[in-house]
């Protein structure tokens, strides 16, 4: 799927650092737009990722979202250390072991906020990943709900060959999304690449395709799919599976309750139920 | 294994949607029993299923269950849309937003109850399925312990098609039973139909079999194999393996504790000792 | 790796039931030493092994340790039961059914808590199993982080056999380490024997070598290649993913936040970033 | 408030141990009715019991109960002790320790559960205490909503001095119902008796009246001004509160907002506006 | 104290329905600006509250906040009714109940989110209440840390008056601020006012005075003794005590280690040291 | 009581910094010893403390403990400051902050382990406290089941005036040990002292004597009390309470039905039953 292709989407032209466009009905393709430097992200950027996806989250007109990488070599290689560096975040002259602390802590928090961003989407999230996919591209895909990649793509939770442990959220979710702890911590405590066949395997990815391009094409697929299925209904779905993660089977069951008690009513079902039966598409209203 | 060998279960022959037999000793086998209408679920059915689990839990002669549908087609197609819709939950007429959502939120509370039965039944369940395997047949196997399947399998987390969110157990129970959540998101959010290998592959059910009556003889046999061994080593595994789902490790420790200081107050460690030493089949009283 | 290679560790001589060597720099081999025995356990056993793994913890010259069993039969074949029923923990004569339970309930979480030491390590632990790996090898292995074994390796969740729900933890943490609980139910209620390869597709190991041999020395790299790194990087990793099992992904990246704002006040990070530059392998403090 | 004045609930006269009558429009009074025994529990009351509270928590008749023992002497004695060893759990001839354990365990499951109906009902329940409290009564009076009582009520957490830990509620609620833990910790360990100025002044009870004519028609008046309310906001109310106790502040923040979507469709914000207005007295729709 | 002695902060002069001074050094001063409305809440003051507090919430100038109403006769009086019905929430026309549902539930999050500003602000916050203080203000003096009042004031969790059930927080929190839920339940299901002695008593509140002004010159007193103490150790407490209320004891435990290995890395203990032995006033630097 | 009225425990003389003797049949009294420095506590001190409550913990011959502080002067005035200091932990040469604060964590750790010892031990603990009563005073205290303390009583949560949030349990334990949080963030960040009156009116102690010699003696009595009772019964009963604090009530009640399935099999039930007809002092055997 080339860019041209992709219908822009004029709510979102005043971003940056990011280029969202409409590959399919109903579903936008946020791509990060920064190929020259492998995607490798600095303040500004995730700072504005949070504002994409809390837009994308309640914008009626969406009903899935695709995210890439744009060029050919990276989905992203992560922090921009030299920029990170620059931004002067690590150096705190002057300041208690205490106050360097309290500093250090906020600006994490802060960052982790911006890429829960994704994950808080209402909207599902296809995160497509190829090339270069270190660092900060696990804490992302970790966001998102589905993940696919492309052949050629390396990926590595680097953050240990860096002196740190990866703290923007690699390690709060990698071990949910995935079911070999061993494997988890192998690649987490040894930094070491794997590649899209061990991520298939391990079911970090649920698909691998041949190039980037059939990967993404692929995610618009799965994306306009779902974006034809009732909003009401996919968007219940994600909530109720992030749900079920945190919580106990018994507590979920309760909320579903709760939550499906509104969502029940809606008129989805009957124009489901309706279209089954005529063998059309149903439409569904604005959600 | 047909019918026909097997032993009918006095103390269940009252029921109308099941048949409940015993194909080995100390083993039950209940059956869904509408195949011509693809053992599809309404409202008296699920009610019917929870006595069937409350009496199996402690019936001291059932060690093991064995869970599957009746005919070649399906092990169930899921909720009677019909029938649930002649139910009448769906309209409530006259009432008003929150009252329509407190009696559906009713109405899926007692369902839910109904279906986490198969889960509370203290002794082991094998779900053993074939054919049609969609919508509910997802919620209720997610309740067994074990899950085998035919090849000719097709399951689909069906909700979404038909306009709502899964809200009987499949979206609280089935990130926990697989490892890979970008499936259980990609199954669950696309409505689409997967397979027997596919299934085997993410670790859905831990079997395949050539067929129905394959399927169903392996469930059996491991059933009877587990129905040999200590009832109070068996019902204290999985008692003690659910509690692990929902509760951290130091509390699974310390509940195991408790648990099992009663529960080696049992002369099945004597038995089962002896046994081995005598190379002789142990036998154990009733739980 | 023949045991002549490695160089004894002084500080660790005084422990009778384990063999402690440093096979590689910044690394410890802890050996089970009960070879004609099949390594089995009696209590001095797994009393000796919480004190070798809080020696460990905080042993500023380790920074990775290795955890196998003496001789070619066995990793370990769990609880020596002869010494066990010999120790008198399971006859309480004269005393009722409370007062035997208090006495074993204070038995179990003793022995939990000694087991529990291997995961309670600060330092990265990886287990390599061999030959007889059964029920308390599962237990012991599930705290490890990283499961490795030999081809021949047979293993079981062993205690149902004996008429017990295991107890050291094998519930705990089996259903939290692998993630098809159709497969962790079935081993656990069978207590069948399972092997290498089965290990791998579930993820239970994460590699499976030709030999022993070949299965310690890799090991021993892995642990090598860890020990290499920052030590607050790899310490921080292990001890945040423990961590997230346990809580939710909120929960963590808030500990995370908390955690790094300290971490990140180390010479590690320009250490590591400096030696990526330099093309040098970085020389870090000990922690 | 004599028994005569109120009117029976023909719904309810088929039940054999309580008497249940509608003091005040919308309020049933459920009066625990051996008062020849003190009003003490045996196994068939308690199972009507929690039948009681099932049908009271979905009659769109009744907006608040009020829960009382009838005669002067006692609000109960709590468990009928002969009656409970006539009743054979205790004894367990000819089982082993686990197997008398397994069934212990699920009596007092069944029985913590029908106890439980109690705080389950989805209408608020106000518990009237008088004379001899103890033992149950404080199980029972912890799964109420409010609780007054009268000045010679004798409140004891009497189970210690059966030789056994409270276990139908008491040790689950009571610390969760009064903030002192030292108060709470003293009274269920030593068993002593505790007067009705001590229950106020540790927030055990929220009034104390002169006599229990006078804490009924108190505790009537305050359901039967509770029952006048919205019954959409007096029920999310108590669910919203119970749901508090047992989860993070974030997490019940969450439950509230999906709660809160559903219930906000009523009319009856309306009708409560308007009549604020109109300075006349609501109508509001069954519930 | 009057507005005129209080010193205006420059950095807080573009706020419009708040005005924020400095009573007292490092002391923040945050007034709710609506008198002639008894300082009842629309949705941009909300939203401004949140910018309000979180602005205060790592300013360094700032290490206590009191929060009062201006004029004599609210605190507030809790949402603006009018302009909540004006701004069109709660008419969603032509919208089918699911997602009238889904608008309001984003909604409700949003508003919670800015109220629990107040209690997400790392300094401590004093809230003064007098006169009317109903509905919201009892949502929001829950976030504050602490809670006075003048003798005068008048509360109520109104909510079910109007017809729902409080969502804003009062449900979430004030079950967790007192001790005694039998009088949590009564004010709640009840909407009845109780005055400054109930709130005491049950301790709502933890000083109540003469005087509007008599509180306030209180609180800014309290609130300029915490700011002379170490900033480090003030806002640590915060934090540790908030995190307890959701966390269990072991839990707080461990994180409570992590949190002070950073923050005894401070000055301020040696400082704070220094000035005991000399009886003088320590200084600490900014946090 | 004095001193001398107490007969020497002769297990427990080895211990240096704590006298341990017997005021009362099964009672154990341990007295913090170093009344010259107003009891104030080293590193020695609590890890012997730890040592002391361990041995109590499953000492047969004891069923209540009174834990006070040697002296007119203090209860303990909390962590001996100069001897902290000159310990070295605070100072931390020539390492990283990273570095610093693993050394630092590891201490807390420790530290909190030594005195949750008190909260772990199986026997209930009453603590008696008189004259400075502060720090480390009150989190030993809250660590107990039951407080009392003498009119003279000085309370004081003094670590913020030392630079540091409590954070050896304090902030963990005191929040759930009393009800009114607006009290307990009070003299937690003000650390202000309070007295008797003000303990016993917010619940934090449950009573209050004329000196430290009455409040001993009332505390013996209470000891002596319950050490009268079923060790079964109480001992039970203190774990499912403090159980409950960490715990959903839904799990409290499952934990409970599974301690009681074992404790219940006790012969102290028919014992207490029986003194209970015959009006005679029951006798139960050790536990």
């Amino acid at each position: 799927m080339s860019q041209s292709q992709q219908q822009a989407l004029a709510a979102y032209s005043g971003y940056t650092h990011f280029i969202i466009t409409s590959p399919a009905p109903l579903v936008a393709h946020v791509e990060i737009n920064r190929p020259g430097k492998l995607n490798a992200f600095y303040e500004a950027m995730w700072v504005e990722l949070r504002q994409v996806f809390r837009q994308l989250s309640t914008d009626p007109d969406v009903r899935a979202v695709v995210l890439s990488g744009a060029g050919d070599r990276a989905f992203t290689a992560g922090l921009d250390v030299t920029a990170a560096s620059e931004g002067g975040v690590l150096s705190a002259e002057g300041l208690d072991g205490a106050r360097k602390a309290a500093k250090m802590r906020r600006y994490i928090e802060e960052f982790q906020g911006c890429i829960s961003a994704i994950e808080r989407c209402e909207k599902p999230v296809i995160c497509v990943m190829h090339g270069i996919s270190i660092g900060l591209a696990i804490d992302m895909s970790c966001c998102a709900d589905i993940r696919v990649c492309a052949k050629d793509t390396r990926f590595s939770v680097k953050e240990v060959d860096i002196g740190l442990a990866a703290d923007i959220g690699t390690l709060a979710r990698l071990p949910k999304v995935v079911g070999s702890q061993s494997w988890v911590k192998d690649v987490c405590l040894t930094a070491r690449d794997f590649g899209a066949a061990e991520a298939l395997a391990v079911g970090f990815v649920s698909q691998v395709h041949e190039s980037k391009a059939a990967a993404l094409a692929a995610a618009v697929k799965t994306a306009a799919f779902i974006a034809s299925k009732s909003p009401v209904a996919v968007q219940g779905t994600k909530e109720l599976l992030n749900h079920s993660r945190d919580h106990t089977v018994e507590d979920n069951l309760r909320y579903t309750g709760v939550w499906n008690a509104a969502a029940l009513q809606t008129d989805d079902v009957a124009a489901a139920l309706m279209s089954g039966l005529q063998k059309m598409k149903p439409t569904f209203e604005k959600l």
